[in-house]
């Protein structure tokens, strides 16, 4: 087809996006109910504020938004003449799409410091764009549901966060577990090992703990330099399973022989702990999991992780504590914890559960068919009624044959249809027909609201 | 400041957020209540899918994505040597940003043809990205919400798009009129002049009647070369009021002459006037303005336009019918109405008007303050059940003097704090204050939910 969608877009037709606004509402309003306010910031952010906050390979993957009118004649010649385009990239393009809800944040927290009152709790709910190689579930464009709390180093934020994912997840009626880690925990496991000059290719391997069994990673484990009794450490600790509760707490701190930095992250669950102890949240969801480390350049604190129960499809939702979002421009210090939801994903979960079987995504309710013109008027008359009293109903727009209508009210899965002719007209009835239950039934003008209340 | 926002660009804070939300959220409902479903296409396009549809001016004012990688590389040496912007673009740039909703509507119902019931009612709320130059009340990134019925030519669509309309304004509470014209006789009055060839100047000069009064505007009409009685005929026609009702369309059709066109047009007004006679909405609203013209490239019937009644500020919606919507993507004759809603301008005349005043927006309703750590413990366990309860609930995280808590409840507009102390974790029981009414009392805990409620 010679007018394809861009490679990695998609366009949401309406049964799926009816879907996807149905687990969106879902999550802004628990956000709300958090006390969680709305930002939105646009797409087109200039690159200055983009580059070297993702590193090279996030750089590589901005897309990038050529400059108007006569690009080339603003680079030099012998820079353009060079035809090295990573070169002249920088004079010709000065605007990029956000990659991310987490930069943008930053940006508007550093920019309007003054006029915020901290803590700031904010959410987003925005497409971000990568420039990635398209694959089975990747895009390049799809959407971030990010949920902030920004300006407060306090733990009662984690028990929050922690609270509201598994609010979320309960209304979608989605079992999921949670799993907690604190980066300072594997920062003093890697000091035990002696392997803190490593840590980044230690966190990279034990973050793939997640797929692959510990035992096919030995190889890998021993290139740190790790002596079998090291590895066997390591397999021990991350093999065991920690519900969250002191007594798994009081294990992993003796575990790491009360290393300073396990003192603290252990302390931090301990805090977190005796909010949670107050919800009336399911516990049993809550799991500690050492071998959980996600993009460690960014969380300093707590690291959080959810997982669908009974579906293999990687985390859905995750997040953590940072120590200096808005550093970078020009705000240290400020402390924060996020966390994002993958409506993909969850979606796609969601599927497979069929679990949108018996949800009420917003539809049609009704639709008033006709044999003539003089039907039709008198269906529009009545679907300005039904509308009126909050009733979604549609009138067949042309003057087609009554089984080209009732497809389409089929194919549209409108649950009832009306049928007006003559009879209707002149006893100023409606017929009206459950094209679920096939039951059709005559009911008297002024008692059709109430039929459908 | 380093890191400002792009040109043309606006952050939405959580203020002017939530109140733009209640706008869209309204005529969401509204849509969706008419038997509109939602559709969403992707913020880029292919270029070959934008390009050729907006004019020359247009092209210019799409936002082009260059090619990831060494896009330099792809251009021939001749070519890239040149230096010439405008040549050497395709070769570097094969990705854009929607300009409108409509076009990739187009794209979509020619792609999809074989999947789509029609007609198709779809309403899509999305941002659009134009590279015009940023000036009061025009950005680079703005918000279109549409509504389409495509694939029908029956009136009726243009009786449902009026109501539709007339009930979101009224659900808005902002006053307005409604202006109809048809295009057809626009070419009617041309035709009676004999300066067909000059239609296009011709509607630039009539949409021009919306901001300058027709006697500063009579030089630019004799350059259509018409002689002084002919400018009194347009004189006439234009500056006359006309109600939407038999009597109107019959004059306006004696003063055409019964021209083929104008018959044709003034049929058409008695069609959509039979549809409309028949809805519970005020008639008042409804005007016919014949110098209504809106980008004739375009529309081939109907044509559709809202203005505020008590602020200056030019059409908050506008629409019409369309012939060949499709045509260019290689889907012929497909003819289909559609209505915009501004929702910028919209925003604007509501702050204006301070209808935000009396709305309830989305926003926390209790703060829970406390003077220590017991305190926020005894805080969180409440704002747990609270928010249970469906009351958008905040715990303030820090342990900071009673006046910060109060402040920060204050400047988020928060109505009620909850100032929990020894005392009240005592006596199990809870101090409330209306921050508006300043009252204060004493609850049991057991009665909090039933207070807000």
């Amino acid at each position: 087809m010679k007018y394809s969608n861009a490679k990695g877009t998609r366009d949401f037709a309406p049964e799926v996006l009816s879907k996807r606004k149905y687990i969106m509402n879902i999550i802004e309003n628990i956000f709300i109910k958090y006390g969680f306010l709305p930002l939105e910031t646009p797409a087109l952010e200039q690159l200055d504020t983009l580059t070297g906050k993702y590193g090279d390979e996030g750089d590589k993957l901005l897309f990038k938004i050529i400059n108007s009118g006569d690009f080339a004649s603003k680079v030099e010649d012998e820079i353009w003449n060079s035809k090295q385009s990573d070169k002249i990239l920088k004079y010709i393009c000065e605007k990029g799409l956000r990659y991310d809800l987490t930069v943008p944040l930053a940006r508007f927290v550093a920019n309007n410091r003054n006029d915020i009152t901290f803590p700031f709790k904010r959410y987003q709910m925005q497409p971000v764009w990568r420039a990635d190689r398209p694959q089975r579930g990747r895009y390049r464009e799809f959407w971030q549901c990010d949920a902030d709390i920004i300006g407060t180093g306090n733990l009662m934020s984690e028990a929050e966060i922690i609270t509201l994912a598994a609010e979320i997840f309960n209304k979608l009626d989605l079992p999921v577990n949670i799993f907690l880690n604190n980066r300072k925990i594997l920062e003093a496991i890697a000091q035990t090992l002696n392997i803190t000059d490593n840590f980044g290719t230690f966190t990279v391997l034990i973050d793939k703990l997640d797929k692959i069994d510990f035992n096919d990673l030995i190889n890998e484990f021993k290139t740190l330099g790790l002596n079998p009794s090291q590895i066997d450490f390591l397999k021990n600790i991350f093999s065991e399973k920690y519900d969250f509760n002191e007594q798994s707490i009081n294990k992993i701190l003796n575990k790491l022989d009360k290393n300073s930095q396990a003192i603290t992250g252990c302390n931090e669950f301990m805090e977190i702990l005796s909010f949670v102890n107050l919800l009336s949240l399911d516990k049993n969801l809550l799991n500690i999991d050492l071998s959980l480390a996600r993009g460690l350049d960014y969380y300093t604190g707590s690291i959080i992780e959810i997982k669908c129960k009974n579906v293999k499809i990687g985390s859905i939702s995750g997040g953590g504590r940072y120590d200096n979002l808005t550093g970078v421009f020009g705000l240290p210090g400020v402390s924060g914890i996020g966390i994002s939801f993958g409506i993909d994903r969850i979606y796609d979960v969601m599927e497979e559960l069929r679990l949108f079987d018996n949800i009420k995504i917003n539809k049609t309710k009704v639709l008033l068919c006709h044999f003539d013109k003089k039907g039709q008027l008198f269906n529009f008359k009545i679907a300005d009624m039904l509308r009126k009293n909050g009733i979604a109903s549609e009138v067949y727009a042309d003057l087609k044959k009554i089984n080209k209508q009732l497809e389409y009210a089929e194919k549209k899965g409108i649950e009832y249809v009306i049928i007006s002719g003559d009879e209707e007209i002149n006893s100023q009835t409606l017929t009206i027909k459950n094209l679920n239950s096939r039951v059709q039934q005559n009911i008297a003008i002024d008692k059709i609201v109430k039929f459908f209340n």
